[in-house]
């Protein structure tokens, strides 16, 4: 469910209650994006993910093999943050009446690169009409030690992967009427699933989660649902490409900017003060720490600094 | 890919081969409905089906219950078609600006229904705005003997369960704006998925589907994967309720009717001829036989019958 909120605040979370107290004792969700099945030993992790034209992106944004990469890597990014190896994809693709073939096979190539880019592999899908371009991508994935979002404990230290607001940067600038600076494009367009970084952090983890929501966010998900509360320290705070520029027309900090900025598919983690920093593939920071206070705060420079989450542009 | 032609004909045809040509290596689509993968000694069975607002319904004939139980119906009848007993369900839920909590959740309530009814749990989901309702199911089963649609001999018997053309002649009548009749209207809102009687089918089957297309086209499918032909008597096929009458308006037969009619989610299946008549929960009946001329052929009273495939209303 990366891109909503199930257990922080946020536009959308009264109406995902509402639907999983009408699933009542007939469904079995985690508040986790992935549901966890076991299959002889083997514990299978499932996700799966709707990207719609006009609420997602616009096709102005993208080509149409990067529709299709950022769906699929945007559900990807679920099992990354369990610790999950991918197995396979199913896409089932909603075309437009003015689609050419060509169009639709492009969207299908993207989603098919983005899945061969972790190993997996395209298993079947579907294909309707629709009104707009709509993407439903569900990941097969398989986890040794699964991570919840839920097993963080006070004392535990903070980490995110990768850079942070490089997609909102791009967002920011296409809503303008700007042209996104390249980099920050291709943050937004072209997300990399954190898979080999979410399987070694899997190791030693005790709460992970997929920034979607962006991190100001996705600490409130990670917190609550933790049953606890978080510091933040904004100052190290690693910032996209194309971040500052964006975050000074509109008077924040590009830390502050970068921390609001949704889905960058960067993770989120909670590690043991004890744990030994593990060795990635891509840049991990400390951004601050669990607490036992029940409250999230963010500082920088040593002051409070107050945040909003991501909002998805419509 | 329930609703749709890979290897038969059909206006999504071409659509569909260039896609899957462009997902070449990268994608291991099957063919069938349904992928399978292979886990620890297990053999899973993945569908994803799609259902699109002013497509595959409108909101004017469905409740919003009833609008996520065909979804979730549509997509488990691709396990039935493969002997595979359903484990859970996937949901991702496009919701349009318009809706209540109130039909989102029922949306999801109809869909758990559905889930429930063959034993299965819905396991999670997403949730997204989209302009129209559009509900994405994925079913995760798993099967002892798999059959795929491509297994079929000449001689082999076919038989349908159940009774064919009720869904297309509620679907009718309501474009015609006429109110349909209860109980066909019931088929085309609330199909049952053939869950149990797909299992006991798989053991003897060569090839089985579940009829999407409507039994005119879907038997070319079949035939074709099977590399085979086809001879079909209308006489005694099961005409669904309220067919004579919409069959009446348009000069047709019913069994020419119903042969015709699209998703109903019953299921087409060969046996070998030596098989013994399976024990079912449901009506089983010869329709015809494969035969190794590579044409398919209905008659009814012993003459020739021309059929067209079913169409989706847009």
């Amino acid at each position: 469910m990366s891109g909503h909120q199930l257990l922080g605040p946020g536009p959308e979370f009264d109406r995902i209650r509402a639907i999983l107290a009408a699933l009542g004792e007939r469904g079995a969700p985690s508040g986790d994006d992935v549901a966890l099945l076991a299959i002889g030993g083997h514990l299978l992790a499932f996700s799966t993910d709707l990207s719609v034209e006009g609420v997602h992106f616009r096709t102005e944004w993208l080509s149409h093999e990067e529709i299709g990469w950022r769906a699929a890597a945007a559900a990807l990014s679920d099992l990354a943050a369990e610790g999950a190896t991918p197995h396979g994809v199913l896409v089932a693709l909603g075309v437009p009446k003015s689609a050419s073939d060509q169009e639709s096979a492009a969207v299908m190539r993207g989603a098919g690169l983005a899945t061969e880019e972790v190993g997996a592999k395209i298993l079947g899908g579907d294909l309707s009409r629709a009104p707009v371009w709509t993407v439903a991508v569900t990941v097969i994935g398989e986890t040794g030690r699964p991570v919840a979002r839920a097993g963080g404990r006070p004392g535990d230290i903070l980490y995110v992967t990768g850079e942070l607001g490089g997609a909102k940067a791009a967002l920011d600038a296409w809503l303008g009427g700007r042209t996104p600076d390249d980099e920050a494009r291709q943050r937004f367009a072209h997300p990399v699933p954190r898979i080999a970084a979410g399987r070694v952090l899997a190791r030693s983890a005790t709460a992970m989660l997929d920034l979607s929501d962006g991190l100001a966010a996705d600490i409130e998900h990670l917190a609550a649902a933790s049953h606890c509360g978080a510091e933040l320290q904004l100052d190290g705070l690693p910032v996209g490409p194309g971040v500052a520029a964006e975050a000074a027309r509109v008077g924040k900090t590009p830390e502050g900017y970068a921390a609001e900025g949704g889905e960058d598919y960067e993770l989120l983690v909670a590690l043991p003060p004890d744990a030994s920093r593990p060795l990635l593939d891509v840049k991990l920071t400390p951004v601050g720490r669990l607490t036992d206070s029940g409250l999230v705060r963010f500082t920088h420079h040593a002051l409070p600094v107050t945040l909003s989450g991501f909002q998805h542009f419509r």
